[in-house]
């Protein structure tokens, strides 16, 4: 246990109640060390830019983080429970390089602000990396969309309803993941502010230079209020759980299908061998175990947004509960765009078991093509309906799925995807 | 029970099974039935655009529409259990009133498209709403953080921590309205895509304009992919109600505050009669209701969300399952807009009580101000901390909080709140 | 509006605030009126214990509150927005009746411990049906797991793994119900616990009959801390709920595999016609809304319970905030009992299509059976194991499904279903 | 990576599938080793009963399993990402050390009754652990209650209402602490059924001798059917997180309590020193840290239960989402307990300060006893409430908090709190 540095002399203390006050904190923040070593870079040049630190002495403190930040990416410096966690440890070492540079550190900052820039930092860092996966699963499924399309059933209520096709079901799934992305976008615009010179939440008797740690962390705007900085921990984290929520409830979707499609009675899909696995007892089995814990990601992002959710109901101001919304938020993050990142291959290699599918098109999917022409030849569509409904397998002989689908005219459907827009959009994305 | 448009001959219906399926179906359609109207204006007319109705029926139809709009607003038509749902409703009147016309109506759509689009113009107008709401509660802010500050004490952990204003109090509430209101507008862009013509979720085999309908109904773009169509009910209401619920974190949060303010024993601040109310039994109450009903409905608008969120873990593709996200939403949003707009009055109208929160500043809470001083003046922060820990009432001495207050210069704190900025933000969210 | 009791001269209201503060509390107290009217006779008899209303007023008032249950009952009294709530409707009709009787009444409790009183009479009701329900859902799956079995593949991972059977299915959701049952009654054995008579909180002067109101009400014990009675607010709710969702858990799983077992690609399972719905656009369609809305209704009940999850985040003593308690109980109270009353109906009657079943059954589904018949002849299992792997089809050729279940002797297995165990387990509940 | 018993020549596989697929669930195993080699032993016992294996192997089998739990506590044993699982572990352990006896050991059971019956064992201990806390924590209560009472101030709505009492206070939270006890023994009872024997779900040909497997874990049945062993995971966990939840909702409302308490407006109460921690920038701050993570805590269970909620959406059978169960189980198992277990030692030690507290006792607090005075005296209630509203300061006038909790009769009230009543129940659950 290190030096703590509030720690009054004649407080006793408990191993048990110190061990349920730190938990595993200390280890949580090797997820963002490096970010909290940016910030306090950032934060030392500020602090030379009113005086509070010398020019050599800036340089000197910038100096130990660069070391620092590099002894860490190389496992040289670990950070472990030696200390009280990640923003002790810098003070701690800096302190024990350069004396009072380091002591001069803290100076006009908090804990508070302090975990709240390199949240912020590390957040806007996995919106990118989730936009990027959405982007990349969006790529995939065009480009499969692109391919020659297959017939699909097409269900709904799980009953076989019209004919679709591979084309369709992929670029379904583009235009969901291109949405994905943006929002990941939306999302990092709408928590791109700085909160470091807030303090505790009050600010401080300093002329804290903070339109300069806001440019030089690459923030696009300061997050003025001390009072709001505090609000805004954990309901920034609420929006990018949601973000990465929107691109989860999409993938969860996508593996159900995947997970419908591969059991032996639909029998659409074959997966990649190392997307499965076997079983202990049954020696016959090949289980998509991958495509099921891709279904079930969603619970683990669902209950990192819960436990932030449930801690914040509170007066304003920092309150210790917050502390874990930290490993809450690691952990499901972490988790959920882990599962993201295995989409590409497999939506790249999954391959459709043609035969199959075309079994299991039927005649009466087309009863409502015909509903539909007899509409479009005049008859009143409610009675075409029923003429149809009445004779609805005997309605659809002679017709195929191909004939279907070249039917489909209508924007996004069979035979008019309008890949070429969803691709512009996909661009554009890309370029802004 | 209306004549149910798809039920077959010799088939049995059982009233419990029928409750169960149309639960509050055609009531929570007066929801949007207005937007139904609308929406299916805009379908008449692309179907006359490509000639499936004829001009002369879509005068007659559109006419038809709008008057049933009008007999809706004004009573005349009341949308119950006789029918279905509010769609079957608006094809009985039509077919009603100009026989052949009205069985075309449905002609090229679902009631899978019709409610997506319903929902998505409902969705829409509320997040407009949301907007307003809290670019007014920002609004009020504001003016009252310029007004001249009072001293109040700043918490943390709900210790009292340093010197804090009523001015900043505001100024805080200010900037996070700011952002709930740019979220909301975020959210409606990023919703902001027309569903309409994917009918069931697969297209149809007719040319629908749907440039044409999306066009008319103001929306920013089309949601080509009719699978995505799909894929997007329960999530885009999820994305609604996350921007709903980034208010009402920030609602709840000021909520607790009032509950504490509010006590014997913080006194910190009186609320207009109207928002309190008495006890059946004890006659010496005046309880703070609405501010606790404020903080309670996050947990309204939380599950609300929750239904949504536990309904889809699904195939793609229509599922009856999203029936029940329907009611959900209209109970949480409903619920949610109806406390925010409550809160502009409130906060408009608080009065703080000086004298208590004078008299609730000690000493001990310039403690950090002479920390920093000293630090400023050369002595490493650490040691100034560990002296002014020692001597933390001592170090108050003589100091006021006008002085703490003036002195606390760092950009958004005390004496440089800033609120230009954030009057400008909230001006360009007007304008844009 | 009505006259509040609580209301004092000179306060201004204002009909939002007014309708904020009330939402639809008045309509949810029919809920459990003529629980607060069985609560308030036994509060009658127990001031009369003490002498604080007279025996002639005890008749009195007991008559009157009779009167009032036949007549609300009866639907001569409407309980609407002409009164607060339901408990001042009660005390308002006494002494319009009674005079000073009615004046004398809430002696000695306070809304808090009547809406407790009432709430707990209700749950325990409740608990009585959902134990009546899943007693008669165990009922029928015990009666159709003794109808000769039919093979069915059983699955994991939704692939085929080994042979199972209709009776194995019955008996697993069978011994399901029968534990939800027990559930319901422990919860209920655990809410049993009278709050009347602790008023606002913290007791009052009054030696109240607490003892006799306890027995009257059919409570098995008396809720002695006033405090607690505060704390069990919310608390007692969510176990409900939690009980509840246990049941709705195995029925959402239960819904599921009929949900698979309806598709074509399965099509083991015929529902009754009236289980199923057609499609306003696809005349071909029967899809089974029921099952699907069976399904989704896990999702209301666990809004409700999100809902008071997310209310109980407060100090002791009673919060306003507990108010939304009572919306979010009723409705996903009522909506899960009434998902649970259809299935005995809808398992009692869905067929099985047996030559489907049959057909699904393949030669490698037999390759567990083999390894382990290996095993038992003193083959190491993991030995045998991998030659059945290797040999998976071979190795069940000319083995039949009969003869797989006829082996499966493990106790609970497809030859040794332990119906009896089940069914004795099943009556035990009944006869307590 | 260990030699993966399933894997199938020509495999390959890639490092992040296997990455995903595997998680840290060796490192989770860890958690239920010792539970799981318990049942292994049953299980060796079940089988040598039916002559699957032999007397010997059987003695040695047990041998090795005893002296695997032996090197596992003394850390001679690490079981790391040298192996799949825990299972294969153990199976791997015993076939190096034994040969041919440790390839049988899997015979007839599969990785899924086999973790089953581990986690139950596991759920099993943990109640038992959360019924000692719970029990520890009423006890604590109940001797704190015992104490000469101090008056405190009675809050609804977080306003002053009547007068309580420390000794109120405490009986309150010990009868909470009972039930939770209480509810942790019926969840016990609830859950108490031998899942080994089932294998992956479907039983298998053996007469595995599961009487015995049953009597030998010590539980008090069988859970008869395969299929239902299946269903009951997660749906087990679900209540034993309940029954967790149950209790930390009333710590949670205990934690907010301290949390006011310790306010320096409030100031009823204060913590020893190793409760509280200081602020890295406020030399003058104690915090009440612990207070705030125990409040905290209730999130931590509840994301495990969501995250448990939102996997459990599935047909019957197992799927490998329920993989996800496990850590989000334990981890907020641990947690809860572990905030549980602090409890008893910070209410023992936890200090009044009463001046404050009869500081904080203002006279219109006796408005209720006054008007309750009146109603007993015959003036009808309602006239005796207006009356006190209308003079509520003047009515109080001369009475003291002592004289007011002398006449506070109601059972469980005051002067009435009924100890041993509680300390009865406290024994009954102790005895049973």
């Amino acid at each position: 246990m290190s030096d703590l540095l509030w720690q009054k002399a004649g407080v006793e203390t408990n191993a048990k109640i110190m061990k349920f006050l730190a938990g595993d904190d200390v280890l949580l923040d090797r997820e963002f060390f490096l970010n909290d070593i940016a910030a306090s870079k950032a934060h030392v040049e500020g602090l030379a830019n009113i005086g509070v630190v010398s020019a050599g002495e800036m340089q000197d403190l910038k100096r130990e983080l660069d070391a620092l930040a590099e002894d860490f990416r190389a496992g040289r410096f670990v950070l472990d429970e030696r200390y009280e966690d990640g923003h002790s440890a810098i003070e701690a070492r800096l302190t024990d390089r350069l004396g009072d540079a380091g002591r001069r550190v803290h100076t006009g900052r908090s804990r508070n602000d302090q975990i709240l820039v390199a949240t912020r930092l590390w957040l806007k860092d996995k919106l990118a990396v989730l936009e990027t996966h959405c982007r990349a699963i969006a790529e995939v499924c065009l480009q499969r969309a692109s391919q020659p399309a297959i017939p699909l059933p097409g269900y709904t209520h799980l009953q076989r309803a019209v004919v679709s096709s591979t084309a369709m079901w992929f670029a379904g799934f583009a235009e969901g993941f291109i949405d994905n992305a943006w929002r990941a976008r939306q999302t990092a615009a709408w928590i791109d502010a700085n909160p470091l010179g807030t303090a505790a939440g009050y600010g401080v008797n300093l002329p804290l230079d903070r339109a300069h740690t806001t440019q030089v962390l690459g923030f696009s705007r300061m997050q003025i209020s001390p009072i709001y900085a505090q609000l805004s921990r954990g309901k920034f984290e609420m929006a990018v759980m949601e973000a990465l929520s929107s691109a989860m409830l999409d993938a969860r979707r996508l593996a159900w299908d995947l997970s419908l499609f591969t059991t032996a009675e639909f029998n659409f899909v074959s997966l990649p061998a190392e997307y499965t696995t076997g079983s202990s007892i049954m020696p016959n089995k090949r289980n998509p175990d991958v495509v099921e814990l891709l279904r079930a990601s969603y619970a683990t992002v669902a209950a990192s947004r819960c436990e932030i959710e449930q801690l914040l109901s509170l007066p304003s101001g920092y309150q210790r509960d917050l502390q874990f919304s930290k490993g809450s938020l690691f952990h499901g993050v972490t988790h959920g765009l882990a599962a993201l990142e295995l989409m590409p291959d497999l939506l790249a290699r999954m391959q459709w078991n043609e035969s199959a599918m075309r079994a299991a098109i039927e005649p009466a999917m087309y009863a409502t093509d015909v509903a539909i022409e007899q509409a479009a030849a005049g008859v009143p569509f409610r009675d075409a309906y029923r003429a149809a409904a009445q004779a609805a397998t005997a309605a659809g002989q002679g017709r195929t799925p191909e004939v279907s689908l070249a039917a489909r005219t209508s924007p996004g459907a069979g035979s008019e995807l309008l890949l070429d827009v969803l691709k512009q959009r996909l661009a554009e994305l890309s370029r802004s």
